[in-house]
């Protein structure tokens, strides 16, 4: 039968015969100890059931050694390439990372807010592109940082550079001969998208191309990223409605484009181009290989990583709240 | 200023003029209420401090409406599939999901039971070929349900066939004319892996084809699974070191063999033919599509969870250990 009045970390000390602060190591994983020295102090913690003692100390320190990380959809391999880059960052200084996926569903956002929260987890990541107010949601106090959203004002954030991102890419599309091109991206009136269209919108207007509303194409989440493209751009095919370019806001959407075209046997450069975004492993080994404008995933993560770290260790003096990651543009064989 | 003094659900339900019922269920995001009484309860969870007592109620009732998914790698999209499905499952029951993505290390999958038993989640998916018994690290009596593992002898799991799988891919390239198969796979001891060889070597001797050692590729994880695939398929290329037929045990390695083959200009499936395994959309929208064991993500998903879900309610009774499901081949234009 378990003992189940309260102990202190100094009791658990004193009856493992190990210091304060080896009890408190061996409790968050944290630092140097032997297997003998852990299991000695985790016999004593079962023997007076400590658990709830340990949630109880988490609440008093207010530091958990986990945080999470809110992604839209870890299909797409730039968002699981990012995840697992923070992972690997808070790896290191001893944390765990809780992946929560919300297949952009904004009901599910706000339920792993609450959930995070009530986890006591010590900060959260937040790459979404739903204009959320976390504060609704979260009670406590803690740091939460963007990853690719500047619409959330009162919050830190880090971003690549969109609006050249949209820029290069159209540029690409236009010094290689295109003058119809398809805008393939979401429906998201988000800072990502909004800045990227943009850009695509100032280049044409600095090459004199027109800017067609039937070839901008702004995608609601019905069965998924790539089938809901694939079915886009069939139905442009299917309707005899002329294209000689596409640019796609992600890989998988470029991805999409290719294999539409491929189905309907049109050549893909010589009668379409097509370039991507993000960068990822999609358009490297695609055939042919797709163009596309790289986001420095590694930077993004590590940076976002490094700002939630210091917010955390209440290290917030001198931080730029709005840090900015140059993209550059990647020729392949789809251009 | 805020009032520390412990508060119960009563007196919760007593200051908010609600009934107890009501103030369980904003407390646990369950169930039905208005937007107004949520916001009541909240106030008063506020003013008191509650937070404290959400973690202590949670430790009584063992019941946290989150579970854990620990997952070998969500950059492979036969993983992040299946996530998903959990995900969605259990989100019809009011559950969050933390996802833990270990990278196969097994030293970060320790530190996920550990962190996920402090955080009370009420069971665990586990996702892994590391042979790390939880109980180890698990403190509570939680259930636990492996996927695709049954090295795990004490606990339950619901697993693709995969000895027939691994015999079917086999055959489909012996009857295209295959007489010299490379086995693309990993190094981890490990049922998953161990029944695939098993057709695959059983397939070999029923059609009395050789089984040659230097086309047995299991492979440690160094830079990544596709890349890891690129580079021993390319050593062989270099090396002179003839085959006909590639037999990878996930479309991920499937689709490395396929890069391969193309950067050296070797044509499949003309001279090299290829298998995957999963069924995923990599090998799906590969170019060529590839032929593939398809593994039913959706059941295997839903019956892991169904499982799990039963064991948290602790309705086991008649509950069967070992739940094998089907698989089939997908042929494409590889093969």
């Amino acid at each position: 039968m378990k003992n189940n009045k309260k102990i202190s970390i100094k009791e658990i000390a004193k009856l493992s015969g190990v210091s304060v602060a080896t009890v408190s190591r061996v409790i968050n994983n944290n630092g140097r100890f032997s297997e003998e020295t852990r299991q000695k102090v985790l016999d004593i913690i079962k023997k007076y059931d400590y658990t709830t003692n340990m949630a109880a100390k988490s609440l008093r320190v207010s530091k958990s050694k986990t945080i999470g990380v809110i992604v839209p959809d870890i299909n797409n391999l730039f968002f699981a390439e990012l995840v697992l880059e923070i992972e690997n960052f808070f790896f290191e200084y001893g944390y765990s990372v809780f992946i929560c996926n919300t297949a952009q569903n904004e009901v599910k956002e706000k339920e792993y807010f609450r959930s995070l929260d009530s986890k006591l987890v010590d900060g959260i990541i937040c790459i979404s592109s739903n204009l959320i107010n976390p504060a609704n949601f979260i009670k406590r106090n803690i740091p939460i940082v963007y990853l690719n959203n500047t619409d959330m004002k009162d919050y830190y954030c880090v971003e690549s550079n969109h609006y050249e991102g949209g820029f290069l890419a159209t540029e690409e599309l236009i010094k290689n001969g295109c003058k119809r091109i398809v805008l393939l991206t979401n429906n998201k009136n988000a800072s990502s998208v909004n800045n990227k269209i943009q850009g695509f919108k100032d280049a044409l207007k600095k090459y004199n191309i027109p800017c067609y509303n039937d070839l901008i194409l702004r995608l609601d989440l019905k069965e998924g990223v790539f089938e809901d493209s694939l079915d886009a751009i069939n139905y442009l095919i299917d309707k005899n409605i002329n294209f000689d370019g596409v640019f796609a806001t992600n890989d998988l959407r470029a991805h999409s484009a290719l294999v539409a075209l491929q189905q309907h046997d049109i050549p893909v450069p010589n009668n379409v181009k097509i370039i991507g975004y993000d960068g990822t492993s999609i358009s490297q080994y695609a055939n042919p290989p797709i163009s596309t404008i790289y986001q420095d995933k590694k930077t993004l993560a590590t940076e976002t990583s490094t700002l939630l770290l210091k917010l955390i260790n209440e290290e917030s003096k001198n931080l730029n709240k709005h840090l900015v990651i140059p993209i550059k543009l990647i020729k392949r064989k789809t251009t």
